[in-house]
């Protein structure tokens, strides 16, 4: 596709399966990808530096990182991903799908898209991606359609951009409805590389996975109902 | 009114006339209110002292301040809030209200909300107040009702607390169709003291008023309306 046709987008990037798959969708779709990641204090650091690999590797044309100092608002309340509380292991998919689980921080893909937004009306673009699924959602509640349609709506209300009319804002996620085995068969045909990402809750001090939280169960399923092996290291080698 | 029958509510204020007539009026209305203010980089810091006077001297139970560091998102974007681009001085009602001045920041109210959004359900609050005005409201896209409605549908969409019944968000906005002059006598009546607050968007290095910025332009034009005097500091002493 040539430079000049090309339009830019915000692509939310955590680091994880999901949003590198996101952003790979982003690019085969043409679009001038600013990758955003954001530096919340969240106790799985080792998602920062996936972010900056996957961010790089799939071409993103720049990588931003928001830091957010919730210190002072007592770090937003205590949760699984921000604080010593214990991440669930081994929960069954029937379990993660009823209820939201300690791993839930509070109005937080509110904010990280709220980020997205400034930054997409600063550099002109009208184009959002995040790479939630309501799917294997592991049950939160700012992963489900009704929310992303909102927001899209708010986003178009809440600028300037979109006020004077200069364009429409879209919010897309692409892998809503799709399931884990889908999105990664995804993935792999447009070229990304797994092993660059971070999924694990409870990683090791080497940035190795648990194989147990929710996060490893849904990713380490969605590869075997591909057959296909996770490149990831997890701690017990036997995982992937 | 019995401490137990309180509600919470979380309440914006950034230390200007509007927050501050906010939290007197969400303090008038029974609630416990949790003040919340933002370190974003603002040229116009002293607004973070007098949130502080602000929050204390109305009685908040707790202020907190986020700090959100977007210097490697580019400071999203070069305006005359964050950066040394000229405040617009002197312009006519009919100029404020035609378009988006320099001073807009992209999405702040959609981020400011959502960090509410945020700490509201970590305390259990289901209240937000915040002290956007639509009428002599400058420009500002995200101050108005459609965009504050919105939000409001989207805060019961995001969070667990809204997905699980637990109770339903209300966004407060009851400065919104008010004029500078009504604020001004409803805050008066409510006892606050608007020595205290800070608006202006160029203050002298000793935080006092320009006199001839926007800001300036709509309080000094509500207290001549009310037939009050602004107790604030000008650099122009002849101006309050």
């Amino acid at each position: 596709m040539a430079e000049e046709s090309q339009r830019d987008a915000v692509v939310l990037v955590s680091g994880g399966l999901d949003s590198a798959t996101t952003l790979a969708i982003a690019r085969d779709g043409g679009y001038r990808c600013h990758a955003m990641s954001f530096d919340y204090g969240q106790r799985h650091r080792f998602e920062l530096e996936a972010s900056r690999r996957v961010a790089e590797s799939l071409g993103a044309v720049e990588h931003r990182v928001v830091t957010i100092d919730l210190s002072a608002a007592g770090g937003f309340g205590r949760n699984a991903l921000t604080d010593e509380i214990a991440v669930p292991k081994d929960r069954s998919a029937e379990t993660m799908a009823d209820g939201i689980p300690p791993t839930y921080v509070p109005a937080r893909n509110t904010m990280f898209l709220s980020f997205a937004l400034g930054y997409a009306e600063v550099i002109g673009a009208f184009d959002i991606f995040i790479g939630v699924n309501a799917v294997d959602y592991s049950g939160y509640p700012d992963c489900r359609p009704p929310f992303i349609q909102c927001f899209e709506r708010l986003a178009n209300l809440a600028t300037a951009a979109g006020a004077e009319g200069r364009g429409m804002f879209h919010i897309h996620a692409p892998l809503i409805s799709m399931r884990k085995g889908q999105i990664i068969r995804t993935g792999t045909d447009l070229g990304v590389d797994y092993g660059m990402t971070h999924s694990c809750y409870d990683p090791d001090g080497h940035g190795r996975a648990c194989g147990h939280c929710d996060a490893c169960a849904l990713r380490l399923g969605g590869f075997r109902d591909v057959g296909l092996t996770d490149p990831a290291a997890y701690v017990d080698a036997a995982e992937g």
